[in-house]
């Protein structure tokens, strides 16, 4: 069977998230729906993330096995020609059988998205915040994520994840004009860790937590000591490397 | 009677314009409705510019008389507070009672946005071109807009307009990575004029009219001569001086 890898882009504010659920509209089942049409066989799609209700994708990857001897560049006209707007398909390309989106993962990039200024254009990728931010205060934390740290304290308590242990690449807070925004690049990513992380990060930003607290919230292992979990609009999956 | 001038921004994705009507969602209707509610009188609002459906603004101008002795920032606050998370009203201050948001207006600035990849994230906000475009040929073209003209060829026939003729003191297109972008200060647009300017250029930056055509359109006054009227997702009021 011949394995094809999409590299795709999608606006999360009108979907219950990646995954198929039956309680919404999701990234995967629409474009499962138009692959099974096109390729008229029941298709499979792995992706590399599932990402929450209304986080956006801009280099989401997914997979899928197929019968049918159609072109990649068919598919990819196919999907772009059918799919709603609010998802684009930038490439279609046939791997090795054995490549699995999810799997063989080595590194995922998130930025989330913060702007000073309230505003109505723009509101969908990006949370507004009142207060004025410490960004050389938040730098510190975000270097002190770098390495391989258990990140219980930033995730819901999920039975099925083996451990907690994460191995942090690229943290780093820069700032054009009114936009603080966070990057963080890591082999991978426990369930809400990001928006865990970025509410830490701004309630130690906006003085309400004291940043000796941190290395404390960590080591708790207890989701409670954290943040709150920050708006899912200003997160955006950037990139999966293999 | 007091005179209140706001200074407002607006996602025009979910709106059929500015401009009180009865066939659908329009910002002036969202915005008065709240005052009427706040100020416990009828208001009637007016806006520098009349913004046609799908088109955004980041500083549209609209003025209102009350009655009323509430202090202008809790009329902003009500407005902020109450308002559809697509409006954002930047500013309210009282100002001479002869201020008339229209007729007062000596310039207004229109940006017009396109991308030359497609994308569903931001897609409400600028317009894709599939086309090669040549940059440099289209701010010939824009500079020859300078000064005053007549732009009866790039407006729709109107009963109620004088004349033709605006003065304009900005053209020039730039470009950000993949984002080409116009912008246009004039004293006054006419109807659907820079959309179809931006129409224009760009069929002249992908070569499919040539340069040397363009002052003719511009004789002929005659609408049929110019290109077609771009979308409206990528264009936006900027900002009207006083």
């Amino acid at each position: 069977m011949r394995n094809i890898k999409l590299t795709l882009e999608y606006d999360g504010t009108d979907f219950v998230g990646w995954q198929s659920q039956t309680n919404g509209r999701n990234v995967q089942d629409e474009i499962t729906k138009v692959l099974d049409q096109v390729l008229q066989e029941p298709i499979t799609l792995v992706g590399a993330g599932r990402t929450d209700s209304g986080v956006h994708a801009r280099g989401q990857v997914a997979n899928f096995k197929t019968n049918s001897s159609l072109g990649v560049s068919s598919i990819l006209n196919a999907l772009n020609g059918t799919l709603p707007e609010d998802i684009y398909v930038h490439a279609a390309t046939e791997v090795n059988e054995k490549f699995h989106a999810r799997f063989d993962a080595r590194e995922r990039l998130y930025k989330y998205y913060i702007s000073l200024i309230p505003s109505a254009i723009g509101r969908q990728y990006h949370w507004y915040v009142k207060y004025d931010l410490d960004l050389s205060c938040m730098n510190e934390v975000a270097a002190m994520l770098l390495g391989e740290h258990d990140f219980e304290s930033f995730t819901k308590a999920e039975a099925l994840v083996p451990h907690h242990r994460c191995t942090i690449l690229k943290s780093e807070w820069t700032k054009t004009s009114t936009m603080p925004t966070y990057e963080i690049r890591a082999n991978r990513f426990l369930h809400g860790m990001v928006r865990a992380l970025v509410g830490t990060m701004v309630d130690i930003g906006r003085g309400y937590i004291p940043i000796s607290a941190f290395e404390n919230i960590m080591a708790a292992k207890d989701r409670r000591k954290a943040g709150m979990a920050v708006p899912p609009n200003g997160l955006f999956l950037e990139e999966v490397t293999y």
